[in-house]
């Protein structure tokens, strides 16, 4: 049996990958403003005017001269002349001058000659269009200023920023009715080996479904990708080649699970060697699960290996295919949500030296405080282990195990439920 | 001018709510499988068959009678006959008898009579057909057996379950091409003020571009839901119930911004009130901003009227909105991730009592620790901050401000950059 002659650090093996290999990011496409949530915005995007577009007024009340209120209390009222109205949605008609006031929406233009607001509460009508004030005001009391919210010429978002529906409101209040935004990455994704069908496929004993594709297309999805689905390949070195070959030119990046270890039967780094260079640039990474990972190239276009156990490959995907898949888009952020808590193991879990090693845990509130209870699984085969854990914990290449009591990072596989 | 009268807690208003309106839980539909993360499963899933499907071997090796190992080592090598070779993909030919092995792959059936493996390292072929083994072995060693990972019969997963890879896998694995999930929630999305156009449109001074819609499409999306928007309606009460009647029609509930206050322009609870009962249920929140949210139905449709300050309206959708599209759909979690971090506050922050004051903040992990820094903001039209902030704090009703150094739990309104 041959065996892996050296194992490689992850952090250490995507360095020699993005070292070697000149990712191009991917292009940009236009799309309506309300479709673009989650998206990846493609450029800097600066303020073509100011926001808001003009001086208004906060409340409903007075637009006046604070000059004009100097001395104005409730024992001792002024007078002001009311010379009209501005209602909201339209401009303003009337120019003040000393001693007269408008009536004003909240949200209306705030007419020439006036610098402030007075709230209609602190006023009292006393007929012939003229109004008691029973306050003094400060000079732009109760204004919101063109350009207070946004000036014209700022930069107010940055490219590689994941749209979120704050955002969508801002490139809105900019006029922008369609942004550019990084085009979704399209990620081919094949399964090989001899034993695989298809959920639907008549089942024979020796079969098995083949449920790293499903997920693998469902992560891509959740990552913002497009996923195009290359089927399986029987494990003949023809097929998986032309397969391969079929979805570098469809897509942006290719994945590939099953057959990717040092067996017989593992016949895809062969595969992949025979194609443009560079091929095959770390295979055999020091993690648990996810060891037979590789990484490889034809030109500039990344082809990740991952191993055949779904667990793993799914373990491997957040480790590399991630990464890789940021800098395709030019981002550092993901398009979903943070999803790190920190816990407390509620017992001590072994792990070996020198291997970075996920193990799957249960993370519950108690108390006011997140404890992480880890699993016990046998295998990275047991799918089931996956939906009965909501986290992983990392354990570093550096450390023995984790003890009772120690506080980690969980990266969440589930949402937590709402405690609020 | 008029006032609310009357102001309820965000709680009790929900409970109003869900206590005269009789919500409807929407259909469901079937998807395929691939398409199917993210959404809410509509029925439980019981698995139809063992997993794996038969006992398989978990390792390169040869399939043999463990008690046909007892005493073997590597200085007392035992010698058993090979028959035959198990390929994975395959059903196994041969059956054992005594002192007999077959070679078999990874993930390939264990034949009749075989109750362990023995890796292909603790072996060595002595010709003839003969191998050595130099290890003794438990039944059932390096076997995966039938039904280990799931069972037939087990529910494995839950109706209202937010679908995550894993589970997509797991229904591959149990032979689902496609699954039962609920149907996408459509919500309609009207925005009312005589001052409103859409991004793209001719402006004039006094005009204000809508950035309510943009931004609830957007949230309505994110939630998984389906938006509709129903435009722009100028403060007529003719064209708002048309507007509003149509939105019923084509849509699970509708939202309205703007003109839901209590001033001589806010029509829309007197429409909400001239179209099927109960109308309004609870009209004024004790919570900023937000205060002039009000809980509605038609018959049992629900409507939500929301601010029309931008920031409002979010704060809104996300305490109200969102719990109602939960029961819509008939789950009690998000299809999004927790979004929530603790911190501790940079420096003191006042707020009222009686109401749950929501402020932005800025979160930063420093030395091993979120902190939240409030921004300084003016009013809750200010729609910039809502993306120089990252963070909402709840003040509960009860508390008069925050102090500086105080534990928080922060709603993230980005994701936090990973630090990994």
């Amino acid at each position: 049996m041959k065996r892996f002659v050296k194992l490689t650090r992850i952090d250490r093996a995507l360095h020699l990958f993005f070292e070697q290999v000149q990712i191009e990011p991917i292009s940009s496409e236009t799309v309506p403003l309300t479709t673009s949530v989650a998206r990846i915005l493609a450029e800097d995007v600066v303020a073509r005017f100011d926001v808001p577009g003009f001086s208004r007024s906060a409340v409903d009340g007075y637009a006046l001269k604070a000059q004009d209120t100097i001395g104005a209390s409730s024992t001792n009222p002024l007078v002001l002349d009311v010379i009209g109205v501005v209602e909201i949605g339209w401009p303003a008609k009337t120019a003040l001058s000393q001693h007269q006031s408008v009536y004003i929406d909240t949200g209306a233009v705030l007419p020439n000659g006036a610098n402030a607001v007075i709230m209609a509460e602190y006023t009292e009508s006393i007929g012939n269009n003229k109004i008691e004030i029973y306050r003094a005001l400060t000079p732009g009391e109760n204004v919101s200023f063109r350009g207070e919210d946004v000036k014209k010429g700022e930069r107010i978002l940055l490219r590689g920023t994941v749209l979120r529906p704050q955002d969508v409101g801002v490139l809105s209040a900019l006029g922008y009715s369609q942004v550019k935004v990084v085009r979704r990455p399209k990620i081919a994704i094949l399964s090989t080996g001899n034993e695989l069908i298809d959920a639907g496929e008549k089942w024979e004993k020796g079969k098995i479904i083949d449920t790293n594709r499903p997920i693998l297309i469902s992560m891509v999805k959740e990552l913002g990708g497009e996923p195009i689905d290359l089927g399986i390949a029987k494990d003949e070195f023809k097929e998986i080649q032309s397969k391969v070959v079929y979805g570098l030119n469809v897509s942006d990046m290719v994945l590939v699970s099953g057959g990717t270890s040092v067996g017989a039967k593992d016949l895809m780094p062969t595969v992949i060697n025979s194609l443009k260079k560079p091929g095959i640039l770390v295979h055999g990474l020091c993690m648990k699960p996810g060891k037979p990972t590789a990484l490889a190239a034809a030109g500039n276009q990344p082809i990740v290996l991952l191993p055949g156990f779904p667990v793993a490959a799914m373990v491997s995907f957040n480790a590399v295919v991630i990464p890789i898949v940021l800098k395709l888009c030019g981002t550092n952020s993901l398009p979903f949500w943070n999803r790190v808590v920190h816990a407390k193991m509620t017992r001590r879990i072994p792990s070996s030296l020198g291997n970075k090693t996920f193990t799957r845990v249960l993370v519950k509130y108690m108390k006011g405080k997140f404890v992480a209870e880890p699993l016990r699984t046998s295998g990275s085969g047991v799918i089931s282990s996956m939906i009965r854990a909501n986290g992983l914990v990392a354990i570093p290449e550096n450390k023995e195990g984790l003890e009772a009591g120690e506080e980690v990072e969980v990266i969440l596989l589930r949402p937590l439920k709402a405690r609020t």
